[in-house]
């Protein structure tokens, strides 16, 4: 797209790391993935003639899509698919073209797809919570003794440790991370239900074609049509929101405590200001509050996309993909300034 | 408190069988369930003489806090606990008086009175999605057959039945259904935790006192200081939410069918209109997408109070409190309307 | 309603001030405002006869609805209006019965009852707001030459007065203040376009009953059919949550200067602490953050309402219902304690 | 940044118009065209040597900022503004160096250079208002006439013409059309305020140098400072999401409309589905609603903004960043789609 941020935000409010792996190559990639294993089991299943599959397969090593095409059309259909598998058709060429995409309607190739891409996302984030949780904890073991007072109402309640703080802020990243399963377990899912959900092109073998789809992919086959049930998106963000907020507790409590009377934590690399060069601005604790209250706000849409009428809404499916990559995306860059925010602290609790 | 609803909404907007188990009398009740047994507990383990807990307990059945005390009290203080704590230590008197509450802070009551509260609130849900359920299930059976055309981007696509929509009903519901387990297990917990969570007045001894307290309220003892560590509650209002939205998707659905051309529905005890008598309007049908887009707009405000700072925060506390009875007086009602509407459908698909 | 809130927060929560010009009994007393003058409107350009009118005027003052019958009907129609009607009918009796809400529709009721409703609210408020910059004004008398550190991003920077952060806060409040004009020139307008927003039992003298009753009422005749284009409503949450939005930015700043190392304010009234009886609680100052917090969520869902489908969406329309009520009570809270907290600043910057 | 959505997106969900007005390069020339003139105002009013300021004005027609060490700083200052006066300093050299930014703080080049590009966008969306107002007119000069149902909570009511329903929209259009003003006269102001809003380095010519700066820009002079209240922001998201809900009722009711048993419109360029080819889709319909809900949304980021603690706060502004952006995009990309949609209309009404 073209950039309506300007550039100089990238390192503050994106990541790079969740663009590699949800953007338009790694999209391209989950799409083709589904539409040649699709080939197979639908082959596998004698849907589709063994060499159309196996033709499929070959071609897609080659197959590089006119993107500007797939734009356009996008505008024009709603969705990239059509277009999509019209140029794959016409790249396998000859009979082969028309097995291609047996069975499968648009929204089947796009949550699938997503699933893919969320799969790598999760490796990310699970990494990612794993490495802040042990920071966390080397923060528990070289400061955890620290005296400081607690507070509560903003005020100073009786003496606790850093630790006792900290021991917090790690139950609210374990917690998250604990909940990671449940959220794999939801949305690493296969869609294959076809036009209407009923896949009514593979009539009785669906469960074997779903199968065998679903090992090939390396996702899970659903008990539900997932088209129009959305409960999965929906705790996808409300979990996307709890990593974010977690760290956004963190990145309050820090900007808090480096408040220069209260002088409770030490940072390296604080920024500059402009009119004030020798100030030390916690900017990373900052934003993880911003990201956090950003996240907060986006997962209202996508519980509004739950209202998904009938057998498939292009309205509620369109809300989900305008907000979920930003939710991905805020919560990969609060992830990112987390682990370096723990990493600077260089003092916990007041100074000697 | 004075009702900025005029009460003809009542039935149309609330939930008594809710409020009835989130209110005054129950709040009262739980607060006062915790006091005793907490007596009970702080007792047993050598905190408190024996005599003050049996005292408190005794006591405890004839207490009636004076309630417009506990108000201005509550204006000043931001929290019922100080007043309330010494109204019952008043009304217990001599020098048991001075054990009540022993160890405990104003969070430690208020949020274990809330597990006690959705304890009953889950329960009464899980029996009302079960109802549902089977409601959808009955619906199935009985005009699962019916054919209708699908429709994907509100327009007709290929031909399904009236089963394969209600059965992405269901799914929709008993995916809530079955995500309450791990919603009890978050939620249904004690806080006993101290003025600044460090449980400073138990010391080594806070572990046998929580589980002897959390087994006496039928709780789980967490893991983790639960004062500033909120996650719990942003899933919870997300469970919530889905209910609503997978309503919702009901009510949006059943609307759509219920439009004149399209003929798929029909209802009993549809609505009248002012100005044309002869008119049937969905009503709850219509209720339910309102109750579904208000609790995903709620979910938000439970996702900012996330950022709860230092050991408690009153401002996101009190965030919590403003939206977490709007969502369950929402959630409540939602599938209150869902089992009339589901109830009252005479047929299913086009009119023979 | 039931009360779902336990009622010992109702001085912190609640405003019973608009509630009282919010409630049950404001809202009969503005549709039965409404059905009169629409009586006399018709009456005057010759609809219905001029003695059903005086009946219907004369009737009025001894009506008195039963509310159990409407709560009961709304649940069945959506809306009380028919049971209302059929009830004001029945009461005024004979011929003239007929002549009862001729050509209005429910939402006509409605919307202008609300508006009517809105009028001494906007009053209210506009008091407060006056009376909280009077307060800002003070202190600047008062405090304002009292030198503090400017703070940004959590940091000490260069050196500023009190006054110079209380200009801040007045600005706030003065620009929420002057906005008002425009909120209730969009907002306190007359409804009355009939079933579908054509007037079509007026025709062509719509203008003029629309003129007479307007002027009535004290409403002004918008150049629209206001049933379905809801952007007043919007702007309408939108000017209630600047309102709470600039007190909460009070609120926030108060939390922070109330921190015990800062000490650059010093409160009366602050609240207990059940565990900790000598801390003195910026409650005010919090609860205004929550309140803020609160109604920025909720002026999402009048945004969702602008989603009006066709000449009258249950959906959307409902939806208003459950959220301006709330963001009414919340400003007006906001607004209480806000004086509240102004009124018991004793010291502003740096204790001598 | 690097995208994180797939670029087949482009058309469908963005404006690349929008992006050209807001993203870099936009942005470099803004911070540029603010500091050159707040160089030749500070030194009309004799804060730097006229010469600093020619040289400034001269040698910024050749600056061209290295944007990855921008970038890079952005990270840790939290703003680009420091990097960016360091770079443009380095640029001018010798004695001028030092005169460039005078008294400024990065927040007013920051919030001053939002101004200068809104400008822009506000005409942009001006025009492409006043062109879909225009289109409305024309669609009820064309097909107003023809007979349809009314509509209401999704049932035929009386019948009305197409000309009824399309002056409703068209009435949401010119509302906000006429909304504009207002936001205009907020947002196109000055921010001059230095370090910590007192413009401390100007002392008591700080009006003379605001009135000449503002001038040279084309901004007006607030009369309050700026940084941290920000009901403007608030107002201008409010603005925004009013005009995309316009438009998202608009798209609502051509999406109802379109269903093919009321065939109340016909549609030129109705997307493809990949499953069943010769299914018309109206998916610029359906998409207005996805940007209405989306923008629904993000007002609501805009108002927990409010909350703008202090003299800066970097949480609060930094979200401001992460939405405003979003909301812009949405709600050009939201007319562009209006446009196209209204264009392709090619019957209102009821088939012949």
């Amino acid at each position: 797209m073209t950039e309506f941020f300007p550039a100089f935000l990238n390192d503050l409010l994106y990541d790079p790391e969740v663009a590699a792996l949800i953007g338009t190559e790694a999209d391209m990639n989950a799409m083709l993935t589904f539409e040649v294993a699709l080939g197979e089991a639908a082959a596998k299943n004698r849907f589709i003639p063994q060499d159309h599959a196996y033709e499929l397969a070959e071609k897609a090593g080659t197959f590089s899509p006119d993107l500007l095409s797939l734009q356009t059309a996008t505008l024009k259909d709603g969705v990239v698919i059509p277009d999509y598998v019209r140029q794959l058709r016409a790249h396998v060429g000859g009979d082969a073209a028309k097995s291609v995409h047996f069975g499968a309607t648009s929204q089947d190739v796009i949550d699938t797809a997503l699933a893919l891409k969320l799969r790598d996302v999760f490796d990310l984030f699970e990494a990612r919570l794993t490495g802040v949780a042990a920071l966390l904890e080397g923060l528990i073991g070289t400061f955890g003794a620290a005296e400081m007072p607690g507070r509560t109402r903003m005020q100073s309640a009786i003496p606790i440790t850093a630790g006792d703080r900290i021991r917090v802020w790690r139950a609210c990243v374990t917690q998250a991370l604990e909940a990671l399963d449940s959220v794999r377990r939801e949305n690493l899912i296969l869609s294959l239900a076809g036009a209407a959900g009923t896949a009514e092109k593979y009539g009785e073998k669906i469960g074997a074609v779903r199968d065998d789809l679903a090992h090939a992919l390396g996702l899970t086959v659903p008990d539900y049509v997932p088209h129009a049930a959305r409960g999965r998106v929906a705790d996808l963000g409300n979990w996307l929101s709890r990593v974010s907020g977690a760290l956004g507790k963190i990145g309050q409590d820090v900007a808090l405590m480096a408040q220069n009377e209260l002088g409770e934590i030490a940072l390296s690399g604080g920024g500059a200001s402009s009119a004030m060069p020798h100030k030390q601005n916690p900017v990373r604790a900052e934003v993880l509050v911003s990201l956090a209250r950003f996240n907060a706000t986006q997962v209202a849409a996508l519980h509004q996309s739950l209202i998904h009428e009938q057998e498939r809404s292009g309205a509620a499916w369109t809300l989900e993909w305008l907000a979920l990559p930003q939710i991905l995306n805020a919560t990969g860059t609060s992830l990112k300034h987390a682990a370096s925010l723990l990493s600077g602290i260089k003092r916990l609790g007041k100074a000697g």
